[in-house]
């Protein structure tokens, strides 16, 4: 019974909010799981919300998953390749060159190891943020070292597909200044954003708009998880922090020569040339759903904000057989009503439009 | 008939985007409104939607609202404040001390001008994008010059509450100030950061997440427009962009002095103060309802991805009477569920999720 127990499918180091959110997705489709962390308490917090039993000296996992911040991660792995002899041994640590490096200085059997990425999180961390859906349709990146067999590829390969992530193969350090370009920079400069805001005064605050707030959003991240991210891909980010900084700078000082004058020479081209460059890389973003951006047909809809008035608007969607792609609400107090945009299949935009105007809905995206 | 016809309330000078939707704003509440535009086409356009009729030789307003691009608008006010002896005259430029200076220096009877900026906007532009209730909720800023009659500003307050927005009154110079920050300065990051992915290879944009998205999303917006913005409030922009380029070079330094050691002297240190100051700023931004931020509870409820169950999950909202006050959606495809997050007041939040759970509801916020 005991010696059952232990033989267990994954054993999760690092209860945070992906340990947690791993441990409930593995235990939701049947795997059975065992957690551990330094923190008791994070411990018994993560196993409470049911993502996986304690782990246990006697634990003999097929596969190791080692979720802890990325500056311990490699010193984790090692120690876990030397404790679980059987174990394929992977990490989930945003970084990966650094962490690969370090395992295989010190590391044993690396063949067992590969490293990992899930492009999943959220600005909150801990087991308190987990959520079950975490990695679903999400990229998972599976980074190999050279040592890496086949066999423990495929496991982590299967890892990700059983949480509902996508498996993308990237050497190491395509990986890393990936990142840096898609998600370490814009954290960085979404929080030197935000800086600007610190000593200003609040009246001028008031006249934030959706635009501040979106590229604001993320400076809210935690500071600890971050900086230990940031560090650990610092080679990277540095030559995009470079070029973005030769870019400010440039623009900066274009901006100081014009002296006030709308129409200093160079000025217009200056920042014209910023902007078409900005539009050129945001078209280059996959769209939410994984397609081409405006992928969907936007239909904008003037919802009364009361109770149940969006519930009728989505009854209408879904007696008429509209599915809903995706779905925005934009309102502010003071005013009584909002305004729901919602994405469908072009096919079928037209369709619903009509649709919702025969029975009665205000139709903003009618006017376009 | 003909004199009669003339007489009108507001005629509105530029037919693009803030110009289509203040005429359908103004006329959908009873005010008559005549529009004039450089462009005979986007004239046509405008008046077709719905916002106006045509401008008239005769037209005899008693409000000009000028809403040209922003580098013409200060000769457009200084000629109708000429033409239309008896009306009031206010531009919608999002640059104020420029276009003051200007009419100053210009201008007739000034005392019949008063400069506004509705803090409204999308990042698409023309009469094509036009909202009805754009300015719904909005700040809308009145700002006079020494010289502007308390009647002008009167009628501006009046202008601004017709179509929804709160007025808010500042001196032209503070607007500027304060725009650069919570505005400009963000748009060209926004763009700059875009600028990063323009050469990179598309499997890295694979891995983009929220954070990059919503960081960019302003980089779509119109360079033409935008470089006018800027260009016409380079002084403000030019110290923060200063700021901001100070900072970025000195997190560049730092990365590039660590030599990718994660543990290199003062790294971490600076990596966590740029990350800290980030969390100082974010928190200062008023909350989308204009209260503090985390006004709202979040209930975040797994959707499957079916037409109608957002349907029903609203209608049991509706039925039992829970407001809500704000939604996102987050899926993607390949997901068989979506998740909706769902603010809701405080004080009945705890209700609400009981209450769905009952229904059958997979509640994701109920684990934490």
């Amino acid at each position: 019974m005991r010696a059952d127990a232990a033989t267990v499918d994954v054993l999760i180091i690092g209860s945070g909010l992906l340990g947690a959110s791993l441990g409930l997705a593995l235990t939701e489709q049947g795997s059975s799981v065992a957690l551990r962390d330094a923190s008791p308490t994070a411990l018994r917090l993560a196993v409470d919300l049911g993502a996986g039993r304690m782990g246990r000296d006697d634990d003999n996992p097929r596969l190791v998953v080692v979720a802890t911040p990325p500056d311990v991660a490699a010193a984790v792995v090692v120690e876990a390749l030397a404790t679980y002899r059987e174990a394929v041994v992977t990490d989930v640590a945003s970084v990966k060159s650094v962490i690969a490096e370090e395992v295989r200085r010190c590391g044993v059997s690396l063949a067992r190891y590969v490293g990992s990425h899930p492009m999943a999180g959220r600005e909150r961390s801990g087991a308190l943020a987990a959520e079950i859906d975490l990695f679903r349709a999400r990229p998972w990146v599976v980074a190999p070292i050279p040592e890496s067999s086949r066999e423990a590829c495929e496991m982590v390969r299967e890892l990700a597909l059983n949480v509902g992530a996508f498996p993308v193969e990237l050497e190491a350090g395509e990986h890393d200044a990936a990142v840096a370009r898609v998600s370490h920079v814009p954290q960085l400069v979404s929080s030197l954003v935000a800086a600007r805001l610190v000593d200003m005064p609040s009246v001028g605050l008031g006249l934030a708009g959706q635009g501040l707030r979106d590229v604001t959003r993320i400076a809210h991240s935690d500071p600890r998880l971050w900086a230990s991210i940031v560090a650990g891909n610092s080679r990277e980010i540095a030559s995009v922090m470079r070029e973005f900084a030769d870019d400010v700078t440039r623009l900066a000082r274009a901006l100081e020569k014009s002296e006030g004058d709308p129409l200093a020479p160079g000025l217009t081209g200056e920042i014209t040339r910023v902007l078409v460059r900005g539009n050129e890389g945001v078209a280059r973003i996959p769209g939410k759903h994984g397609g081409a951006p405006g992928r969907y047909s936007e239909i904008v809809v003037l919802v009364p904000d009361t109770p149940g008035s969006l519930g009728r608007l989505f009854s209408d969607f879904g007696e008429a057989g509209i599915n809903i792609e995706d779905f925005r609400m934009e309102h502010s107090a003071g005013a009584a009503l909002g305004l729901a945009r919602i994405d469908v299949a072009p096919a079928i935009a037209g369709e619903a439009t009509h649709h919702l105007m025969k029975l009665g809905w205000e139709i903003i995206d009618g006017l376009k």
